[in-house]
């Protein structure tokens, strides 16, 4: 591990057993990992000659971002020497001309945040955590409240360079509008998981932000209305930027967590709306829209958000995941559907509940057919809950396909899915999926256990 | 041969010299083409049989749709199977819960417009040929007019068979809105120009349209004049769907064409501006705005336009590379550069030009940087056309690939791109893409002279 050294410089490099627990534990798994050693990177170089001496070594390599992933993507297994990217945390250059921002992996999604909003632009992806690093968000495709109608993370990566298992760099997408020249090297890095490249420079497509936007928070007893309004609003011209749905339950975890009140208190679903727009009156009218649209489908309350309100309420629908945790271990999932099955899979999903005593609790994206589902452990010993979770899993995920959903909508496949998507995928489309593997890294170096 | 004939039946085969002369000529290439057989496959079973035949027999297949491309990607050069997809026509169906439509790959971009118009719904990519198949479009990762605002084709597939050399046929994309589920294999396929697959079923997202259109056209001296207005533009809240270029020349040739008036007369060069929304009041805000960044930028004229006036300078817009072509040969380009290059890149071109001795009418899609560049023979003698027409290709490519541009926004490699894209790419990207072919198709059976 001498050339670790000599890459990397010494307070750049940790080896064994001196790796911080936080690389080798993580609540998703109950294993211990295993890593061989830790680095720093701080510029491109540098991973391009930790790929050589992988290669040489035959030592394997995981990048990772701020470890905020949920599917133990980044979680070492046997013995991988772990990048991680956090030193890799420039904004290099904004160009205003083109809309462009030029990020290394490390940058979090709030500091672009920060920046970019200074600058009066928006880099509309807003996946639950901020602290995620770009270079993660760009690994998994995160998508977030927004994607309804901003899109996900896929949509704003104009280029960038990606270093492969042999040390070579290369850059893929370009920083024109439009491609035609060339297959679309591009989107088969975005959401690889670090299975096939480590993504570095990173060229983001800014979007100018609206200047007003207004939320409308509308209860309902039955999760069949809900779906309805969803449907309704989706063919309408109300074009909403977010559009969210929970339980009553799921926000009681996180009012007990935050101690923040929540404005309707009357229904068992919720869905909450975002629209935004530059003119007050367009705003204002599709918000109207979105409410006729509900009192059609039975609602049974509604609130217009003041801009307090608004954030508190959206501070409670971000905190639902924190809040089941501070009570009990849960297992995350990201399911997604075609828009016209959320309701018949949400309903799958609670009698499964009953059928192998786990409780859940369903929220998400319900402009896009993602169900989050929290299965939540409670008092289960362990063992039984390793088994009723394998059980409902197994048979989820079967329905899912039959739905022709995924299992994943935004976190991605990692570790805790994969034995599940192995199994549903079409045998053909996991052979080429494999080829591509082989082809950019063809002695599976790169994030080795991961995915398939 | 009397495979093909047992595959597809007398009357869908066409065999050597009874190929009509339409699938083997083409007035952007000199030479004849060279084709074995011509066949109209009816079902993805044919086009796999077919494929199965080629494999055994060691022929190569150009998979092709009406025809209207530009770059003679679908023009057969050695003996190749062409398969003609006009008789796979149907659009299959019509999911309004998901706003997905379902169609063959012969449909033609008309045929889904007039459809999903009668649904309340729109198809956005509007490329330059309305007769143009959806398979071909897909294949070329077609844009159009309104992709300022909606995004080329491969923002409205969610999910296509493509049946691959090997016979095999999987399904890439999904149904779902998200997926973060493995390698996204859906966006190679979109843009391989027949080279890793022929596309089958197609499954297109579709939008809910806006309520009002209103265009605007506003006349310029100085193309500088227009880049500055085109950028104000795109970093305000103007927003708009199209945002055509084109030079006082250029629509003097749709006018003696089509013997249509323009409405204005003073200006070298004229931006339309088409903004659409729900709402009246906003849409005239925001062409409010946009006039009042062109005053800022020196225009020397405008005109609202009535919905009989819009209707007509599109027409002229639109018909720019036919009037010219009634008059001359031409060799048409589609470069794209960043979009804070379009200025000094139309003048680099116009300069060469001058160089070259060739005359040159430069139109395009300025909110994203895609110039199309009519390139006049006008009376030069063939030999000499061929050989001014290749020093200015090459130095014009070079130049654009020094801007971080490319080579093709939207129509593709092809056969008439191909040794300048070669020239022009990072080896090590050739290399993988090269790859990626190799994976999907071993034995170079599709289209194999084309793209690289």
């Amino acid at each position: 591990m001498q050339k670790l050294i000599e890459i990397f410089g010494n307070e750049r490099v940790v080896l064994g057993t001196a790796i911080p627990k936080v690389y080798l534990e993580t609540p998703l798994l109950a294993q211990k990992g295993i890593a061989q050693a830790l680095v720093f990177p701080k510029t491109t170089q540098e991973v391009q000659d930790l790929a050589l001496y992988a290669k040489e070594q035959q030592y394997h390599l995981i990048p990772r971002g701020a470890g905020t992933g949920v599917t133990g993507a980044t979680f070492p297994v046997k013995g991988e020497i772990l990048i991680d990217f956090s030193q890799m945390n420039q904004i290099t250059a904004f160009d205003e001309a083109t809309r462009t921002l030029f990020v290394e992996p490390g940058v979090t999604l709030e500091e672009i945040q920060t920046f970019v909003e200074a600058k009066g632009y928006l880099y509309p992806p807003d996946p639950g955590s901020n602290k995620a690093t770009i270079g993660g968000t760009v690994a998994t495709n995160a998508g977030g409240m927004r994607a309804v109608k901003y899109g996900v993370t896929r949509n704003y990566v104009r280029q960038m360079v990606v270093v492969l298992a042999s040390g070579e760099k290369m850059t893929v997408g370009s920083l024109t509008e439009k491609n035609s020249s060339g297959y679309d090297l591009k989107d088969l890095f975005i959401g690889s998981e670090g299975t096939l490249g480590m993504i570095i420079e990173i060229a983001l497509r800014l979007v100018v932000p609206p200047k007003i936007t207004q939320s409308l928070l509308v209860g309902f007893d039955h999760l069949s209305d809900v779906s309805k309004t969803v449907n309704a609003l989706l063919s309408s011209a109300v074009n909403p930027t977010a559009l969210e749905f929970f339980e009553e339950e799921g926000i009681a975890y996180s009012q007990q967590l935050l101690g923040l009140s929540f404005p309707l208190k009357q229904s068992k679903n919720y869905l909450l709306l975002t629209v935004d727009g530059n003119q007050r009156a367009d705003v204002e009218e599709r918000l109207e829209q979105a409410l006729a649209l509900a009192d059609k489908n039975q609602r049974v309350e509604y609130r217009h958000l003041s801009d307090e309100v608004e954030a508190q309420v959206w501070k409670l629908r971000g905190a639902i995941v924190s809040g089941i945790e501070a009570v009990t271990k849960q297992e995350p999932l990201d399911i997604v559907v075609p828009i016209d099955k959320i309701t018949e899979t949400i309903e799958k999903i609670k009698q499964m509940g009953q059928t192998y005593d786990l409780a859940t609790i369903t929220f998400g994206h319900a402009g896009d057919g993602n169900i989050h589902v929290c299965i939540l452990k409670n008092a289960m010993t362990d063992d039984r809950w390793k088994k009723q979770l394998a059980l409902f899993l197994s048979e989820l995920y079967h329905y899912v396909a039959l739905q022709k959903g995924l299992p994943s909508a935004e976190h991605g496949i990692g570790l805790l899915k994969k034995s599940y998507f192995l199994k549903e995928i079409d045998p053909t489309v996991l052979t080429y999926l494999r080829q591509i593997k082989a082809v950019f890294d063809p002695e599976n170096r790169l994030n080795p256990t991961k995915m398939m």
